[in-house]
């Protein structure tokens, strides 16, 4: 009865677009069912006004690819659109997904145009699955990335992921805090991916609770009875400097008589630095000196960047919508594109060329090579063919084999690893290539091996 | 084994805010298990600078009230968080949603402000749904007003959505695509919302398709020859008029000579007013006059009205990324709001009274009224205490009647009536009420009643 995790039903070969179905019939009815080929996924341009992004959604993205097949029932719908042979729909009756996968692993940081994915596979089943891939893997890389901006922002301080109610769908919600996590975000307040993904669940009150009760002191009181321990007061019911701050100060004072002590307060409108500046002197002016200073409402990498700037005196932050739904850019610019096709054992190259800026492909099956200087910095980026000999003193592999003949080839890392691999390999860029705006410049080359292919057109 | 629908897991209680459960907890030890409440779900502010939503998600928010229950793992796991007393516990074990809901069935338009949900409940238990419930209402309203928005640029000409490989989420996706078909999407590309909804499937080719093959010629005969009477050849792989266009003629006549006629052309890049001009006249010069010129890349409402603006000759509109994503407003200003209290038999107004503007709630439990005028079109809404008396001669009830202590009252409208209703219902609107930008004013008023308990805090 579980729901799987993706939110992607099982048996839901059908999570894909028409035309890789039509194209798939096609690609039978002229016999390249041996044809076998080589996709790229990668991300055509960075988001939210930086350079780089946040790999994640891999876990998902293999557990897709291994669940995947079609149910009788589904392949009875298909052949009511009056679109597929029989010799197709036999095919997918017994269709599994039987490729290799290359793969970055989770959290790492790319640059637009490498290849974070790369399938080889029958050309059919490399086909059907572009649709799901893109949307498992460019999504969860867009919040990764998003929320990997907010922490930078936020420098130190808690961010806790608010974000379950604004998000598109509840598995939308889901994996946005899985991603989110990886991208550094420490807590949330969505329950479920407490439970099923270890993430630590965090929370405070609402206006509902202050207006349930008859007077604000009243509703105070009331929760730090129950949670002497864990209690944050919300303070803008009524008005946050003249009732809420001098009620949250009574109850603190009470709770101190009584062997406990008030964990913080919550700002959620007006003017934070002010608001905050004010709160924190009288919290410390009556001995409340480790009472924390929680801030939510509109947060987003740009505001925590100006609330500090301007000197506000906020300990950790709630951050819900914008997050949630990668405000700014809420698409991801992820593509999946045909780099090589294999006939009678020979392997073609192939590649998009577009007068468009910035839509031409590049042909080849492809490695990605980060080079370090001295310095123990990355210095530049190489993407070159997955064969081709890398000179280099220092360089990572990016891209390592995940799946084979769609078998998984080890355990994958935890969530947790990816948090740390995030912030271990954002440490290895100069600062500059991190700046939220305008960030300076990281170059990635294509090697002679990549140029030479695409020069032969 | 199948998934639910919405992608909300059953016994997904702990879809929640991790605060949701800490207060109820709260209420539980301050003796409050036989509250009841009222809460309102409401949009602060309309979206894509228009004035209108379109509601959407009823169906979904019903199934997640009716399914609603704690798992008993779900309770150990919150049992180890430490935060939870027995009693609470032992509540959630025999946790059913037994309210009442109002709702506006899903099609409705609706203005910012104007309760589209009413749950009437054990304070607990409406407290616990408040997440869940903004998350699917919310986000499918977003979609489906900005797919009724995206419809009535393109103004009668079909609109596909394309938008699954850029959503947040596979079930996102498929939420949205819901969503978009009520707010007047006539096809989608997700074969998934196709099979489930009943939803029209449609698609074109990709790219892929024409470089797995040596040349565009053979790529386009190769589809023609599988779907010769479905084929909508892409022009732009290589060069829109010099490439693709010549070929698709070619392939066209061909065709022909078999008895088959091209369905259409795809322009997927490059300037599209100019390119459909001369694709439209060499294909009617070519006596393809039936051929369809289908569109797609970056659309959304406000580059279909220039296009049509500026004359382009478009028959068709493929839009992905901006629709499913809700471009340029991410995220839904949906809120869910205490309103009332009853203990010991007697209701309580409750309001949230605010320095910041749009921030204040409206006290008491409400009806919704939209008057019309002589003219049959809508003149002005009030919002009212559902029990008081409104004059007007024509006035419609928006609010109705779905569940009765947790029990469905009867079947909801389908997803083609709320298509139905969404486009007859915006027919009542004047025209400038609208307009995609700067739209006319609509009035919506608050009752006497409303004000009166408003006045007395």
């Amino acid at each position: 009865m579980e729901d799987d995790r993706a939110g992607v039903p099982r048996g839901s070969a059908l999570l894909t677009d028409l035309y890789q179905l039509t194209m798939m019939n096609g690609y039978l009815e002229h016999g390249e069912e041996e044809t076998r080929a080589a996709f790229d996924l990668f991300f055509r341009r960075a988001v939210f006004g930086g350079r780089y992004l946040v790999v994640a959604g891999l876990e998902d993205a293999v557990r897709f690819l291994q669940e995947l097949v079609f149910t009788g029932d589904e392949i009875e719908y298909l052949r009511s659109l009056e679109l597929f042979g029989d010799e197709f729909l036999e095919y997918l009756s017994g269709f599994r997904f039987t490729g290799d996968l290359h793969a970055m692993p989770e959290g790492t940081p790319v640059f637009p145009g490498e290849p974070v994915l790369r399938i080889e596979a029958p050309l059919l089943e490399g086909q059907l699955v572009e649709t799901a891939l893109l949307n498992i893997v460019g999504y969860q890389t867009l919040i990764a990335t998003k929320a990997s901006r907010v922490v930078r922002a936020a420098d130190g301080d808690p961010v806790i992921d608010f974000g379950l109610r604004r998000a598109h769908g509840t598995n939308g919600a889901f994996l946005a805090t899985r991603a989110a996590f990886i991208g550094g975000v420490q807590g949330t307040s969505n329950v479920l991916a407490g439970r099923r993904l270890g993430i630590p669940v965090r929370g405070t009150m609402a206006h509902s609770w202050m207006l349930s009760f008859d007077s604000e002191l009243e509703a105070f009181r009331a929760y730090a009875d129950v949670y002497p321990e864990g209690t944050i007061l919300l303070l803008d019911t009524y008005d946050t400097l003249r009732s809420g701050l001098p009620n949250a100060l009574t109850v603190a004072g009470e709770m101190r008589e009584q062997g406990h002590r008030l964990l913080g307060v919550r700002l959620d409108s007006g003017e934070l630095t002010a608001l905050s500046l004010e709160v924190r002197e009288r919290l410390d002016r009556s001995g409340l000196e480790d009472a924390l200073v929680f801030a939510s409402g509109d947060m987003d990498e740009h505001r925590i960047a100006a609330l500090k700037a301007q000197g506000a005196c906020i300990d950790a932050w709630g951050v819900g919508t914008r997050l949630i739904t990668a405000h700014g850019d809420p698409g991801h610019s992820g593509v999946y594109k045909l780099a090589a096709v294999e006939r009678d054992g020979a392997w073609t190259s192939k590649h998009k060329v577009s007068d468009e800026e910035g839509k031409a492909t590049l042909p080849g099956r492809k490695q990605v090579w980060r080079r370090f200087g001295d310095d123990g910095l990355a210095e530049s980026d190489l993407i070159a063919l997955h064969d081709e000999p890398v000179e280099h003193g220092e360089a990572d592999a990016l891209l390592v084999p995940v799946l084979e003949g769609g078998e998984l080839l080890g355990p994958l890392p935890t969530l947790e690893a990816a948090q740390v691999r995030a912030r271990a390999e954002l440490d290895q860029f100069a600062s500059g290539v991190l700046r939220l705006d305008e960030p300076g410049a990281y170059p990635v080359e294509v090697s002679a091996g990549i140029e030479a292919l695409r020069s032969r057109e």
